[in-house]
C-alpha cells in the first residue's frame, strides 16, 4: 500500500493546522495582519527552517513552496478579516487539536529522518524530530512574548514529538519501511496527544 | 546617471539611523552599554543576516565590513554615554524617521535583489526582502522583551518594505535597470512611509 | 607542557555550569523538564551553534558531540526531579560561579580562534569570541522571556568575554601558542569575573 499522498495529505494538513494557531495566538495578542502573517508563517516552517539551518540543508524546504507561502498567506488574511469584521477567531476546536497532532506526529518522523539522511548520530536526529514538530510553536510564542507553551504545562506536546520520533527511529529499519514508520509514529505521537488533551494530562515535573 | 554612489550613502545612512533606533530601545529599557551595542548590532545586521542564513549567502554582508562594525559601536557608545551624563537619548525625529524611511526602502529592495539573483521564486524573493528591511527591528524588540513594534499598529513600516519589494521587482527588468529599480522602490517605500507617519495611517485588520 | 587535557577539562566542566544556570533560570519561570532541558541546551550550545551558523562551518559543534548532549539531559533530568521532590534547585553558588567564570574565558578564546582560522577579520572575530561565549545565555533568556541579564547590570559578564578575547586575539602569535594564549584568556576573563561578582562591578553606562 502507497502511504504517500496520505502523508502529503497530512503535511497540508499539519501546515494549516500550525498556521492557524500562529493567527489565533497573534489575534489574542491584538497585532495586526501583518503580526499575524508573520506567526502563521513561523509556526508552520520554523521547525523545519532551524532543522535545515543546524544540519546545512538547502534550500530551506518552504523556499521551493510558493504554493505553502501563499496557503499560509490566505489563511492569514481570511482569519484577519474574519477576526476584523465580527470579533470572532477559529478557535482551536476538536478538528484543529487532531490537525494540529497529526502535524505534530508527521513533523518529528520527517525531521527524523532527514537527520538520519544527513548522517546525524540517532541522538541527534531524535533532538532534530523534536525541533522539527516543536520549535515553530517556539518561535511564535517568543515573538508573541509569552514563554512558550510547550515549555509550560502543555499536554505532552513536547513529549509526544519525542515518541514520534523515536517511533520512527526505531521502525524504519524493519519491513515496514520509511512511509510504514512514518505511519506508525503519526499514530502514536497523535494518539498519545490527544489522550492527553483529552484527560488533561501533563509532566509530572 | 550612475546612480550606484547614492545609493551606497543611502545604505550607509540606513544602517546608522537603525543602529540609533537599537540603542534608543535598549536604552528605554535601561540596558547598558553591552546592550545598547548589541540592539543597535542587531537591529543594523539582522535583517541582512537572517536573509543570507535563509538563502545560504556566505560569508554574511557584515562580516566582510569591520568598518560598519566599527561605526555601529561608536553610535552605541557616544549615544550611551550621553545618555548616562545627561540622561538624554536622541530620540528619533524628523530627520532620524527620513533616514529609516530610506533604509527601509533601500534594503527591501536589496533583500529581493539578492534573493532574486539566488534564484528564488518571485513570492519567495519579496518575502526575502521585507525580512531585510524589517527583521532586525523585530530581534531588537525580541530583546528588549516586546512585542515586535510592527506587528503592532505601527504605521504601515512592512507595508512599505513590502511595496519596494514589489516595486523593485516589477521595475529591474525594464529600461530603469538595477539602480533605478531601486531607486523607484526607495521612493515608493520611503514615501509611503513618511506619508503614514504623518497622517498615522495603520492597517484596518 | 600540553594543556590540552586541562581545556578539556573546563570544556566540559564550563557545559556542565552553563547547562545548570539554564534548568535554574527555567525552572525559576515554572517550566516543566521539556523546558528545562530546552533551556539547559541553549545556554551550554546557543552560543557556539549562533557563531558556527554566522561562519557557516559544519557540523555544528554539538552535532558530533552526544555525549554532551546526554550529559546536557542528565543535569536537566536530575536538577528537574530534585526540584519536584524537595522544591530545591542547584542555585548558583560560589563553585557554580567559578565553573562559569573558567567557561566564560575559555568560550571567547574558543570562539575568537574559530573565527580567526575561517579568516575573519580581527574585529570580527573578537565579535564572535563574544557571541560564542554570552548568547547561550542571551537565547536562555529570551525563552524564559526576560530581558537578557547580561544586557542589564550583571557584573561585567560580557566584558569579561571582550577581555578573553582580545587577550587571546593578542597572544596567539607568541611563544605562547595557541594553548597559552588559552590559558591566559581563561586567567584573564574569569579572574575579572570574580572580582567583579565579589565587589559588585557594573559597567557606568
Amino acid at each position: 500500500m502507497d502511504l504517500s499522498p496520505l502523508i502529503s495529505l497530512i503535511e497540508a494538513l499539519g501546515i494549516g493546522a500550525f498556521a492557524l494557531s500562529g493567527v489565533v495566538e497573534a489575534k489574542k495578542k491584538g497585532m495586526d495582519f501583518v503580526g499575524a502573517f508573520t506567526a502563521a508563517f513561523l509556526t508552520a516552517f520554523g521547525g523545519g527552517t532551524l532543522r535545515d539551518l543546524i544540519l546545512d540543508r538547502h534550500p530551506l524546504v518552504w523556499i521551493g513552496q510558493p504554493t505553502y507561502i501563499a496557503a499560509v498567506f490566505l489563511i492569514a488574511l481570511i482569519a484577519s478579516v474574519r477576526h476584523a469584521l465580527n470579533g470572532q477567531l477559529y478557535a482551536p476546536g476538536r478538528l484543529v487539536d487532531i490537525l494540529d497532532a497529526l502535524g505534530l506526529g508527521l513533523f518529528s518522523a520527517a525531521g527524523t529522518s532527514v537527520a538520519l539522511t544527513s548522517g546525524a548520530h540517532p541522538l541527534v536526529a531524535i533532538v532534530m524530530g523534536v525541533v522539527t514538530a516543536t520549535f515553530g510553536g517556539v518561535l511564535r510564542d517568543v515573538i508573541c512574548n509569552e514563554i512558550p507553551s510547550i515549555f509550560r504545562t502543555s499536554q505532552l506536546y513536547a513529549t509526544c514529538a519525542l515518541l514520534g520520533s523515536i517511533v520512527y527511529l526505531l521502525l524504519r529499519v524493519t519491513a515496514l519501511g520509511e512511509a510504514g514508520a512514518s505511519a506508525a509514529a503519526i499514530a502514536a505521537a497523535a494518539g498519545l496527544r490527544l489522550l492527553a488533551l483529552r484527560h488533561d494530562i501533563v509532566l509530572p515535573f
